[in-house]
């Protein structure tokens, strides 16, 4: 199971695709056949977590990497490519940025 | 520790503000305010874990809450709101959407 924290020692894309209802599913399935082939071998993965709006929307990935370089280097792969070139023509946009966690608080 | 799973019984607000960079840290410090001050007081509230882009321009509050119910019932809530108001004030834009967890991949 993927946990948030601050002292989680990874780097944390998230990429927000914004997406035509009928494509969310489709969209989706492309995202977990990226991951399970691709992203999940390469070095520095962490996790991928893929979320979709209720409202249809919207599918976002959460995913970690062990650094910035690790990230860096899997947009190099020409299989990553690929997939996200077919990502990028199920979405409408897409927002790729890296975060760090800033802060947690549960209850 | 907030943790991301398909089974969590949550629901996902995940909070894309965009802001001009010297905005992002005072953006941080009001969410942290209204995080500790109204959020976490709500029933149904189950975490709120903040994040801030290496780029500057982006800040993500990732929020869980037990149910949507929960969650529009801060909605309405009027310390609830005046924290949201301020929040508007330092972002550019801001996309709210609630979610459910599709899938998870770990290395």
């Amino acid at each position: 199971m993927a946990e948030i924290s601050q002292s989680g020692n990874v780097v944390t894309l998230i990429n927000v695709f914004t997406v035509r209802p009928e494509d969310q599913q489709p969209l989706l399935d492309l995202l977990v056949e990226a991951t399970e082939s691709v992203m999940n071998r390469r070095p520095g993965f962490v996790s991928a977590n893929l979320h979709k709006s209720f409202d249809g929307t919207r599918v976002v990935n959460y995913a970690q990497w062990r650094s910035k370089e690790a990230f860096e280097a899997m947009l190099e792969d020409p299989a990553a490519v690929g997939h996200m070139r077919q990502a990028a023509g199920l979405a409408e946009s897409f927002e790729p940025h890296l975060y760090e966690v800033a802060y947690v608080d549960e209850a």
